[in-house]
């Protein structure tokens, strides 16, 4: 069985891209609001653009909202991909142990999800049942892109920032080689000081475009330690232009091509 | 619209009690594994308790481990409970704001449950699209009853523990009457220093039960300040006895007779 990582920087390398497209698809703000419009449209980018793209990013938040029917097609999306590119399932779960393992059969088991995002505020044991799962990828919430990060991410324990705290643990946990870490792109001025903490981790980087981080940053600094960093992209593409798929494709060939030029 | 803690404290004060069942209930571990002979069963419990039970919490890794069918559960529990008593969706959400948002719509509008769990770890714009739902209770992970609460919660900050800032920081949100903290029943020594910082938030109390938590101490705590801590006990009620809903009857009414001789 390969460790997720490695199928991950493969998949990265075969499609010479680290573009992670976030599916973040509202249906009140499609054409049509209809729930089979929304799957088509969602199947129609993935079509239009995964012969490019090695990541898809799947916002939960965005389809519970549609309770069971929404459920449905976080697993069709999953399905439909079908193993072509890495999905993650961006639910950013976390519990106490008993409870991360049916969280953990949830996602890798039942939704049958490549990888999944994990909140680490209760510790070591709310993470460590999701890396059980060798082939299946786990992204610890380490130093995100929103102003809240301030709160308590950038606190200072024992001289360092909690979410080098964070970053040395998944670092520590990762005998599976199958961790990584969430690090916003707008984080520029502290990137370097992680990828020193967190040695060959991928990272998952939300934050280029619309909330403005530098993907040149993000791409140089995710790439040191023989690693990568996947840049996810949301509104940026799904958005793009008048919202139709040639434009969805425009722009993740404008990404890509952007993306390229700094590999 | 009256805020939520106002109507947790009156159903409390309405059936004399503070305990929460914790409907964690998998159907493998049933007599009968079909997911209707799960759906019957919970009503059961419901039902054989609903009385003198003023709050049930369901968490959702069990049942979103089903897939859409679970989640098809957790709306029927909710729905089935019919605000006699107080529903919490243990759900741990958080995210940036805009997918919060999202989430929020999903757990208060969507399946219609009365309150949330919610992790503080993005920090306040996680919380705050939750805190807008006045009449929907939001409680933020503070200090949690499993071991790797030591990982970072316990990790000092300016001369005070991480959870002291999460408290102090749901304190300061709680502008509509709304917030609440996890707080594990087992940390009996740091529960006087949260109350100091909490005012009058309500606390979730896990860890009772199995997990070894006093019962007295967690009453009498969290009862200052003129506020209310809610007892969850899951599988010290669900697999009470032989499992039967006698047993699970008589369970309940154990734990209700302590807590009503400690109120």
């Amino acid at each position: 069985m390969k460790p997720f990582n490695q199928k991950l920087f493969q998949v990265c390398d075969k499609k010479n891209n680290r573009l992670c497209i976030g599916l973040d698809i509202d249906n009140r703000k499609l054409d049509n609001n209809s729930l089979s419009y929304m799957e088509g449209f969602i199947k129609d980018i993935v079509d239009a653009t995964i012969d490019i793209c090695p990541v898809y990013k799947i916002n939960f938040a965005f389809y519970e909202r549609l309770g069971s029917k929404g459920f449905d097609i976080l697993y069709k999306i999953n399905e439909y991909i079908d193993k072509r590119s890495v999905t993650i399932a961006d639910s950013k779960r976390g519990d106490i142990g008993n409870s991360s393992k049916y969280y953990a059969e949830a996602i890798f088991n039942t939704l049958d999800y490549d990888s999944i995002t994990v909140s680490p505020y209760m510790g070591e044991d709310s993470i460590s049942p999701f890396c059980q799962y060798k082939d299946k990828g786990v992204f610890v919430l380490c130093l995100t892109s929103n102003p809240g990060s301030a709160n308590f991410q950038n606190k200072i324990i024992d001289n360092e920032k909690l979410y080098i705290h964070v970053a040395k643990l998944a670092t520590q946990m990762n005998i599976n080689n199958n961790l990584g870490l969430v690090i916003g792109a707008t984080k520029t001025d502290k990137m370097k000081e992680v990828k020193e903490s967190s040695g060959s981790l991928p990272w998952l980087m939300p934050g280029v475009g619309f909330q403005g981080g530098s993907l040149e940053d993000s791409i140089n600094i995710s790439s040191l330690n023989n690693s990568c960093g996947i840049i996810n992209v949301s509104r940026g593409i799904i958005y793009a232009g008048n919202g139709s798929i040639k434009d969805i494709r425009l722009a993740a060939e404008g990404y890509t091509n952007q993306i390229r030029k700094l590999l």
